[in-house]
């Protein structure tokens, strides 16, 4: 059948949620970051697991590439279509299916973003806590394998699905776990699923442990002279066994950024920006105890308040980096890196970077998740400037190969896409084969999410 | 090439580490549990990566099966040779590699056994908490994806290993993690690896999470009316994000069983074993905010201490329980079985297993792991008695067959082996096709512990 053969037949199934607009597949073929806007072939809308079965149906049966797509907010180029294709549109299938609060599990489906699951879990007492940036999709989160700020704590995306649903190449529905808390019966389907960047299935169910959500919270910024002396000062955190449930930091250049956009007036140090979790004597006393360790490493200046409009100031500070660093050059692109390191090594990482950052003509604070060993330079680029976007380029991928000879990653929690896929072998080795094997076994024809994360 | 021949160049490989004496081959056929002998048609005991990469070669060339043997306690017959076949025996390649306590990892041979890294660890304030009841080795937990007593905190294996070396079909080594907290950076052929059963290649060097060892621990036991009310608790418990380290449980027969073994005077009601990790301070409040969960839950002689005497006391006898079940009937064989459901409906398994069992002439106290749902029935057989064996595999296929209708597994924390498998169409329908393809994907001619686990 020709392409337009296949998609009259598309249209006749799905009606006018298959469409070939091109602002539609224009505004499909868009990422975040530096790629180019990659447009699909068409776009479908799907609205339950049935539409998903009848697409990869109609799809596998007449080679046509399917590029699931979520919020739109991944930063490695996940939902382009280099090689064109259908997009599948998940944002209409975004309902909250069960709340068991017992077992401490909420199943969705893929499209719901992750504030409008904040919202529905509100009456609960439990929450879902991986918090990426952006409000992203918990089927685009599940795919890309996302954390974020309360990982330290509460783990990542694979730390916090408990089961999916998948329809596979063949057209079946698979589910990849059971509701119990834990299992030794095969495979870990749900952890091969979770991270694949939908290069394997398209999922159409998660179910998601949550957890408490505390009854207190203590929140607190500290600074250090010396960024290393921070680094001791989190490894020492977590070898006493303290409960941190957020352990960010920002680098100077951050610090001199969201005091601009904030008029704030932080001292032009690096700082640390800490939560603890618990009922009230609890976090106070992880507080003052984390102060204890701050002064003993010579942090400065240790302020933490258990209120919540000065933690509520403090997050939206940090929360408000990317905007303000963005604000230091109007009308500037932001390429937003990321690597990960062991903590040990994670002094050395940083301090390295912003020593080629500063050789650069670029702007670019640092921030991470200091917990995870996870950290992003936002570096700044002048589209009308003629070398700009390669010295960005360069400075990634510099900082990509200097985290794995420091016995890390070349992502800690953006994913591979196409961005990062030039690093897999150096990563991974003979292993990137066997994840080609487990590709190639699972998807013969490599139509799910094709030219993405496998060789 | 014949089997002798391939045998003469194995012997000439390894020297006396390659062993066809009908003791040693008898020795590595036997398993725990109900199993018959299935010895494999030799034993070769590796000492390093290259012995192990040198084996798989010759087998892989000379299509001969491997079967991973660490310290022979699995208890669905992981380890049996059911078609011949090489064992390949771990225990002397038992190193600990490196201890790295800033990161909180240890990186060992899979042939150390848990009480020995254990010690090894002992100098470091950290500690490994995976506890299954055997001193099993860290290889063969990892390949069950093993769990203990501490999971309910801690997590099982797959929680706790950071990374894997493994030797592929191909002969090659692959490493399918860095020493960074997280990664994003592809499939995650860690958790793949983590519960495969040896089905996948052999795994060579293991690096695991580390946690602080507490400073402070409390530990007790209360007794409960009815076990709906246990249950409730710890619900409860959970939800009010207690951080319980362990919650086990006893039934009434598991409570008189050990009563008569260690000459103690316990209740006869089911009772919750707890602990609780933290410094003084911690431990004590919450030990006391769990005996008010308890008193409202009707929870009767709610004990606890911090005392290390108290402690190792209470744990020796949830330790013992499995010997003073056995003791109720000298010569009889044990049966364990092993069944995880949601918490929600724990009380339901339980109370409908314990009924089963009441209508049969076996004994079959029950005790488990309540944060997770997963529990036991230790079956006493006769070996003499004709019918005891076949209505305790009825018990045992029962209680599969109810778990998965109450949204459970077949197996919580034993794996699947031989014994498993005929539940892995009903637990995991077509997605045990899917683990079949990734089985053919990565070991082409299935000489990988053939027969256990995949279709």
């Amino acid at each position: 059948m020709t392409q337009a053969t296949v998609f009259q037949t598309l249209e006749a199934v799905f009606g006018d949620r298959f469409t070939t607009s091109p602002s539609d597949r224009e505004n499909h073929g868009r990422s975040e970051s530096y790629f180019d806007t990659m447009p699909p072939d068409a776009v479908v809308y799907v609205r339950d697991e049935q539409d998903c079965i009848r697409l990869v149906e109609h799809c596998y049966t007449n080679d046509l590439a399917m590029i699931p797509w979520g919020a739109g907010t991944s930063l490695e180029a996940q939902a382009a279509a280099p090689r064109g294709g259908v997009c599948v549109d998940f944002s209409q299938m975004n309902r909250v299916l069960d709340i068991d609060t017992d077992n401490m599990l909420v199943t969705v489906e893929p499209g719901i973003t992750r504030k409008t699951l904040d919202h529905a879990l509100r009456h609960t007492g439990l929450f879902f806590p991986v918090d990426p940036g952006a409000d992203a999709t918990l089927g685009g989160m599940a795919s890309t394998r996302a954390s974020g700020t309360t990982t330290v704590r509460y783990g990542t995306m694979r730390e916090n699905v408990r089961a999916l649903r998948v329809v596979t190449a063949a057209g079946q529905v698979i589910e990849t776990g059971t509701r119990a808390a834990k299992s030794a019966a095969g495979y870990d389907l749900t952890s091969l699923f979770v991270g694949a960047e939908g290069t394997l299935g398209l999922i159409t169910q998660i179910t998601l442990k949550l957890h408490p959500r505390p009854s207190a919270i203590s929140a607190g910024r500290v600074a250090f002279d010396h960024f290393d002396a921070a680094v001791q000062t989190v490894i020492e955190t977590i070898q006493t066994g303290l409960p941190a449930a957020r352990i960010e930091f920002v680098d100077t250049a951050t610090v001199e950024a969201v005091n601009a956009y904030g008029n704030l007036n932080m001292p032009h140090l690096p700082h640390l920006l800490f939560e603890f979790h618990g009922d009230t004597d609890s976090v106070i006393k992880y507080a003052q105890d984390f102060q204890a360790l701050c002064h003993a490493n010579g942090g400065q200046d240790c302020a933490f308040s258990n209120q919540t409009e000065e933690r509520t100031a403090l997050w939206a500070m940090r929360h408000d980096a990317y905007y303000a660093i963005r604000a230091l050059h109007a009308g500037a692109r932001a390429i937003v890196t990321d690597i990960c390191v062991p903590l040990s090594k994670l002094a050395q990482a940083v301090s390295e970077t912003q020593h080629d950052i500063a050789q650069s003509r670029l702007h670019g604070p640092i921030l991470g998740h200091m917990g995870d060993g996870n950290f992003h330079a936002i570096l700044l680029v002048d589209p009308d400037h003629p070398t700009d976007m390669a010295t960005a380029r360069a400075l990634s991928d510099r900082m990509a190969e200097r985290a794995l000879a420091l016995g890390g990653t070349c992502t800690g929690e953006h994913g591979v896409g196409l961005g990062k896929r030039k690093f897999m072998t150096a990563e991974h080795g003979a292993a990137w084969s066997a994840m080609g094997a487990i590709k190639t076994a699972l998807d013969p024809k490599g139509l799910f999410n094709p030219g993405k994360l496998v060789p």
